[in-house]
């Protein structure tokens, strides 16, 4: 263990205040909730679970102290906090009653489906306080959504006699957690079943949840290297740094580090799709900037973009679903349309051979793997040369952010709002809860001013088409546009451009004053 | 400015005991040096500086106080740092008289030979104390060799009246520092060269320089990525990850973040040459270990290479020379030896094409562009499909850290080393001085115990061949195989491998336990 880890093991997680005495609260809620939309649809497919209330944390008398059960399991990516939610659960269960077990399963939702277990205690807890990654039980990405899979799910409860099992994940892993707890209610399996919100990409929010878990530590360390980049930029002033970050589904880490480190340009996948940009008019953005800065004589530059910037661009999307549809009745890129056939031309090489030849085990195109930042870097480069108006240099140089911050060391936003959920999510199950998601509400505020709360999963679903098929998810939550994070990006990027406001974060610390400690998202 | 930033301007850091009263310090040695070869030559061509004595500082009276009018440059990539040796001169000089003025040139040696000079105020210097990045006043490559550069820079020195020069760069600005030293003194200029040890790579040390300066802080901010990187691998399970680390000359980098993280391999690239290793011979090395850890369900791992790995490997440098002269007469890979064909067909098809496609303005392959991690990877992936004893999966993925790490905030050793090299340049040109290159010996040791030196930089030299000539230059401090740091490293390999014994250092730390603020590099 390193010195810093073992200085993190001393760290001590602020409750909020109406947790400190557990024997005194208790979660009420009055009312019925509805979901974002279909909800017939979702009624249905939810009859158990589906319209309860939202639940404060409140003082009253809980149920009498039993020595309860739990299983735990982390499902999906790595997000920093995550051992800080089981800490939370041990230390919430113990002081409940000290006969609590906490049991995880292994290597995420298949540790479920057959029974791989392991005993979690005080001692084994102890070397996992306050530190990153999901080591401890491991995780992974198995669905738990076939019949047979939720039968053995149960069997597995039953045998194990659980009162309840926390699953710590994204918008598709606490959809999940909804099926789960209404499956368990319709065969008469007492598990509670509690979602926790997880995710570094920031996607799963709604108005109790101001952001996922992780999402703060790891656009942290990423603005770290962002700001490094940056002052490497503009030190040797030579080049153009495209950023590729993670987030394909939506743009917030982008938001997110561009708020921290005030980069030239930032493309926001959502924006790109509102405004129905073509690559072409991409490429040019960037080709304005890279030219408006080397009339300045500033050949160099910083630019981010999400992962999945190319699926939120309208004819990028046309192409890749024609090319689908081409390479499964075994034609090829030749009888694409005139309008993809455009596109198709408008790519790098590169970049078309990615399309043709990188395809999933269905036989589609693989998204995730275009290197969206090579891509653009290219295209810029072709154009630059067409400008006769441009005499500067173009050198652009490559990075991808996204394994490196997934298990960094929580910062001590995420480190106690973890442990809080922990809490949250033990005090659901002794209360007798299912179905739900834990939050604490008020996040920019200290975190003994915390409220917690927990949100009906089915609440938060509407109907989407998956792999064809329409099906009751979370909304994702995307960037909103009209939303302040957005409006003060907006507000300020057009300064960025030209100038040099880079800012430079510097890496995460723990010690010092609270200004540099104790910081939370700029984007709630 | 971000917080952080903010709180590093109040960072004072130590002086050596020895330089607290300036007055009363003085440089002093006797003897006569010799060069690291080739001395005959060497001193031929150093005739004024060659032999001087090693220098200490030492109690005693130095010249009058007298106003210096001193030059400052960075030369070559970004290390964390600079700025402080640029605070570090600016300090002492006014120590020494407080109408001493400092002035830098810009953009590097070019910055010399145009004349293109800021003058540096205690104000504009308030704003980069301890702070990364070399953008003050920016830097560059340009090498002053030719008789009119050298010229240039003395009618320069001459036209600002300049007492001293001080030059901030790796090996071959230091070499330069010797010439220009040298070409003043010929040509009756009495402006006083003194170099200063900089560079992340750490090829730059001697008996006398254990590290230069930077190398702390790129390799504790590449050492925190991996740290979280081997993390995620060992939650998710299911990736081996790459990472390519700058250093193209020398494996330093990787064997410090080797000791760092201790990942399950790392490819030392003098040890490689030393074995003579074929690409076949290292592929089946990181092959083995793939299949012993899946033997172990660990489908999961993590390597670690210097980016100029492939330099090292006998037969690709045949390859490669072999390459280069074919493009030259216009011939193509068909007309390579049969020993080289064998390599060349080895390769992935990505990396013949970028041997093949990727030249440099001069013809000659781009060594500095082979993806080396893909290219490994690569051979790993083939390899792995025809070994039928292989059951295991193997997904790889590639990082490369070295941007990120060069502009970074720099750690409290480096703040401090560099600080004090400002303050021992400073009064290496009070006391007239030339030729030579500052030191503080005894780096593991408190800084206030730390002895300020110099060294004839000739002493450095021997004859190199470079683009096809003799010259006399620094000799590169390569990996020593029989040294502390590699003997600890292979000690210790062995169980790395299979075992897994990640180290997570996390992010810098500036504040808290001695322990975690002030670490010293672990490969000196």
């Amino acid at each position: 263990m390193t010195p810093l880890e073992k200085a993190r093991l001393k760290y001590q997680p602020t409750l909020p205040k109406i947790l400190e005495e557990l024997a005194d609260v208790t979660f009420q809620g009055q009312g019925k909730t509805a979901a974002l939309g279909d909800e017939k649809e979702i009624e249905a497919q939810f009859p158990q679970t589906f319209g309860r209330p939202l639940l404060h944390a409140e003082k009253g008398a809980p149920p009498l102290p039993k020595a309860l059960k739990v299983g735990v399991v982390f499902s999906g990516g790595q997000a920093p906090g995550g051992h800080n939610v089981i800490m939370g659960l041990f230390d919430a269960l113990k002081k409940c009653h000290y006969e609590c077990q906490l049991i995880g399963f292994l290597d995420g939702p298949s540790g479920i489906v057959e029974g791989k277990t392991l005993a979690l205690s005080e001692d084994l807890l102890a070397k996992y306080r306050n530190l990153g990654g999901f080591d401890l039980i491991g995780s992974g990405r198995t669905k738990i959504e076939t019949e047979e899979q939720l039968e053995k799910s149960v069997a597995v409860f039953e045998k194990l006699g659980l009162d309840g099992v926390v699953i710590i994940g994204g918008d598709d892993s606490n959809t999940n957690a909804a099926i789960l707890a209404e499956y368990c209610l319709a065969k008469g399996c007492s598990t509670k079943i509690i979602g926790v919100p997880k995710t570094i990409d920031g996607d799963l929010k709604n108005p109790y949840v101001d952001i996922s878990f992780g999402f703060h530590t790891a656009t942290a360390t990423y603005a770290e290297m962002i700001g490094n980049i940056a002052r490497d930029a503009c030190s040797a002033r030579k080049y153009t740094h495209f950023i590729k970050l993670m987030g394909r589904a939506a743009s917030h880490i982008a938001l997110e580090c561009a708020l921290k480190t005030q980069p030239n340009l930032t493309l926001i996948g959502e924006e790109v799709a509102a405004k129905k940009m073509t690559l072409k008019q991409v490429t040019s953005q960037i080709a304005d900037l890279v030219e408006k800065r080397a009339r300045q004589g500033k050949n160099y530059g910083v630019v981010l973009l999400p992962e999945g910037i190319v699926e939120f661009i309208p004819e990028m999307k046309t192409l890749i679903g024609e090319l689908n549809a081409l390479l499964a009745e075994g034609k090829d890129e030749n009888a694409l349309s005139a309008e993809a056939q455009e596109t198709f031309t408008f790519l790098p090489k590169e970049i078309q051979q990615q399309l043709l030849l990188d395809r999933d085990p269905h036989g589609n195109v693989q998204v995730a793997h275009i290197q969206t930042d090579l891509l653009f870097s290219t295209t810029v480069k072709e154009e630059m040369k067409n400008r006769a108006s441009f005499k500067g240099k173009f050198s652009p140089l490559h990075h991808f952010f996204g394994y490196e911050g997934r298990a960094a060391l929580p910062t001590n936003f995420d480190a106690t709002y973890c442990y809080g959920l922990g809490h949250v999510a033990a005090l659901l199950i002794r209360d007798g809860e299912t179905g739900y998601m834990c939050a604490l509400r008020h996040l920019t505020k200290p975190a003994a001013e915390w409220a917690p709360c927990a949100i009906p999963i089915t609440s938060l679903m509407n109907l989407e088409v998956r792999k064809g098929k329409e099906k009751a998810v979370i909304q994702k939550a995307l960037v909103d546009l009209d939303g302040a994070a957005f409006k003060a990006f907006d507000r300020a990027r057009a300064k960025w451009m030209e100038e040099d406001h880079y800012l430079y974060p510097g890496p995460i610390q723990f010690a010092g004053d609270l200004a540099l400690t104790d910081q939370v998202p700029l984007s709630i």
